[in-house]
């Protein structure tokens, strides 16, 4: 693979400019999100990011490593949130997935979904990349339960589908006109949700 | 707007066959879902549906008629949920959505979230079946705090998108070769789901 993320040392030669490589990892997470794999190339996202084409084919050999390499830096890192709290990581959590499905790489997430697993080369990364984010979700549930925050019969599966899905769904369906404001204030709303599904867990079955 | 639904009397002619009208809804969306805007047209949803093309023209003018009256019929109609409790109107709404995004019409559901908005003739009634829909999600939990099986001020935004992003979130991260055995016991994780939030809302905040 070529380049994973731009924390990997640049090699011989200028060192990387960081404002170049967010907009080569949004150019090709927005040409994908708009025209899918199908629409995706080297010339567009050269073109959108504001750079020449060789500069990606210095870097990237294919297309599928530069998709690959976009995801990566892209998307959400749910396994290096570690507040210390379980409100803390959920906060943080829910907050990702709201910028995430509000944001500049809704569209992106949305396609992930209908077609990552027909792209040779992304299926097989993109399928890592879930089941690594799902085992981190997990790993803050259980590290919340390990402390005592939440009782030990909580169930993982139901906190984690209704907070990452809520989060999901509130983003979805709020009219594209409001999504900045609700970018602006996800830490809010991802609160409010957070303190609505602990009620859930923390006091006893009725 | 040519045919709104397979219950418009079908005029002068021989009755429609219903089989013939639920394979056109699915083929619809099934080549909605694969191919997108970009590639919906009246051959191919006539070869998926096995029919001539001849028939399709015979009851829509344009593909956007086709499209429009396919997702009429084959997306949930959360309107005609009345069970005559709360609880389950939610297992019915979470139903729904669990068979909606684990179902056959999972692509074309993701689909319309990505492409609806740029679609002529498309956008304006995908957008009218969305508010409608959410109205009518709103009214079931409204019916539930009249009858008293809720307290007052729950919130409805967030106990509506933990249902259905719950449920639409736990079809998703279930691997494909998966989906059919959920969708065939949607009802029961649907029940697990609803219990779970309402024990959120039913008790008082700690």
């Amino acid at each position: 693979m070529a380049a994973m993320s731009s924390a990997t040392p640049a090699g011989p030669g200028r060192p990387r400019d960081p404002g170049v490589d967010r907009r080569i990892t949004q150019a090709a997470l927005d040409v994908f999100g708009d025209a899918g794999w199908a629409g995706f190339a080297m010339e567009p996202v050269a073109r959108r990011a504001g750079i020449g084409k060789a500069t990606l084919y210095l870097r990237w050999s294919s297309k599928q490593e530069l998709l690959t390499d976009a995801l990566t830096a892209g998307l959400p890192r749910i396994s290096d949130v570690d507040t210390g709290t379980l409100h803390g990581d959920l906060v943080e959590l829910a907050t990702q997935m709201i910028g995430l499905y509000a944001g500049p790489c809704s569209k992106a997430a949305l396609r992930l979904h209908l077609e990552a697993a027909s792209i040779a080369g992304i299926a097989e990364h993109y399928g890592r990349m879930r089941t690594a984010q799902i085992a981190a979700a997990r790993d803050i549930i259980r590290r919340g339960i390990t402390r005592d925050e939440i009782p030990g019969g909580t169930s993982v599966t139901l906190l984690l589908d209704t907070l990452a899905g809520g989060a999901m769904m509130h983003a979805l369906t709020t009219p594209p006109a409001e999504r900045a404001a609700l970018t602006a204030g996800a830490a809010g709303h991802a609160r409010e949700l957070v303190d609505f599904l602990l009620h859930a867990v923390a006091t006893p079955a009725h």
